[in-house]
């Protein structure tokens, strides 16, 4: 298999590319989850350039960012055997040079629930993503709906300022207990992640209910917490019924109602949604 | 002669673009100053794209968006003449869709000088300059050194963003008596426009004492402010002598050291700036 080509700067990067580009974003330590939309930005671009970049801006303590996996000559064959043809890993002084002094914010969808519990990430994390567009120029750029928050802060963010390309938001690849893929799930013990599967279990018990009919929220919620109480180890940060688009919470539920949780199992947080009624 | 046409979509203005092309920003209510800029960018790219958008992130007043001069007919004209190819004229429906919600914020360079008096402005120059670079992407953008701090701004944001192309500062164009050209000049009665001056008279006076070999910035300052004296009715906002890259006051004259002025006079707010020691 040949191996994609590393570039360390944006100058080697645009030498390089040619023709349709696909942009995937990451933070390295890949998954299914990523190799799925890395063979996706393969299917439909000339170039799929997946960047690895452990950006120091979206982490809100320092230990978390010492503590993030880096494994990156893994990263590089898994990102190759699935297609990239380009890894653009930059160093930090070449995304942020000495002086650097920009910051681009989204207000509103970044202030509730990931927002609310992790100040400053979302502006670490439409600073840099910015910047990959306007490094990469993409025709498409693809993004995981398992980060659902991020993906509605990020399509926001493309909009508002005119970012090239298309944003592409990709379903969430699980487990076979359910779990959402994660490149933090690797931190569980054997038995947190015993636990964590009630994650999972508690998004589906609400659409099975869903399904069936039931379009009052506050039911909805009642079933989840219900699920969520047979594992008491698991702390619970929010259950919600949010509108895909907004976020805020919906009264009824409607098109594209999405449930969004997140807890705390052990020292592990972990968030997952589903939608909870289709689009159209 | 050819008048050039009118874009007002983002889409629309694509469609037109051919080869190099120049991006010139304005807010309309064009003068001499901009003209130069839109010749230098004709004489420089295929195709002149100068931008009408009164900005109103930038306008830390209602009033002052209000009175704002709109003079799109001439300007069109006037744009036409020096060599513009499109005029990107766009609705603020059209810049700021419902729901906008992004922010590029500078941080260090815009919090001094016009950023302490006008809080917030510098946000909105950032935001929609960042918009127009991703719109237009332009191979060079042209910015008037007139508005110095603007420029330095600019600069910062264009590198730590990684916008398309490169930003070039023309030189300010002044009246015979050295008044630099300003949309705001249009406010001054006859007698303002008189006391008016004094600005250029005072950064002059400091440049002749640099020339002769004065390097001692509490000398300089006290000159200009001796000059100041001679028109009481011109309230004076700030003198000073700074580095052309940070803005922040430097200690003893060094190549590229800058005299930055702003006034007030009557209720019009005018700044300029001279370079004291050539940058080379």
């Amino acid at each position: 298999m040949n191996l994609a080509r590393v570039a360390r700067t944006p100058s080697e990067l645009r030498e390089w590319i040619d023709g349709d580009v696909g942009l995937v974003p990451t933070m390295g330590a890949l998954h299914d989850g990523h190799l799925k939309l890395i063979r996706l930005s393969a299917a439909e671009n000339a170039t799929t350039v997946v960047s690895i970049f452990v950006n120091p801006l979206q982490f809100n303590q320092a230990e978390d960012l010492e503590a993030y996996p880096r494994t990156f000559d893994r990263d590089l064959e898994l990102a190759s055997e699935a297609g990239a043809t380009i890894i653009f890993a930059p160093s930090e002084e070449t995304l942020y040079p000495r002086g650097f002094a920009t910051t681009v914010s989204v207000a509103g969808l970044t202030e509730r629930w990931e927002g609310a519990v992790r100040p400053g990430h979302f502006t670490g994390v439409t600073t840099v993503v910015t910047k990959l567009f306007t490094i990469v120029r993409p025709n498409r750029a693809y993004f995981g709906e398992k980060d659902f928050q991020q993906l509605a802060v990020i399509r926001r963010l493309h909009t508002d300022l005119d970012l090239p390309g298309v944003v592409v938001g990709v379903p969430t690849v699980r487990e076979h207990d359910g779990l959402a893929l994660s490149s933090r799930n690797s931190r569980l013990s054997k038995k947190e992640r015993r636990l964590a599967k009630i994650v999972p279990t508690t998004l589906f018990a609400m659409r099975e209910r869903a399904d069936r009919g039931q379009t009052d929220v506050g039911a909805l919620l009642a079933a989840g917490h219900a699920v969520l109480a047979q594992e008491p180890a698991v702390a619970v940060d929010y259950l919600a019924i949010v509108d895909p688009i907004t976020l805020e919470p919906v009264e009824s539920l409607a098109r594209g109602s999405v449930g969004i949780i997140a807890v705390r199992v052990g020292e592990t947080r972990l968030i997952d949604n589903l939608r909870l009624r289709q689009l159209l």
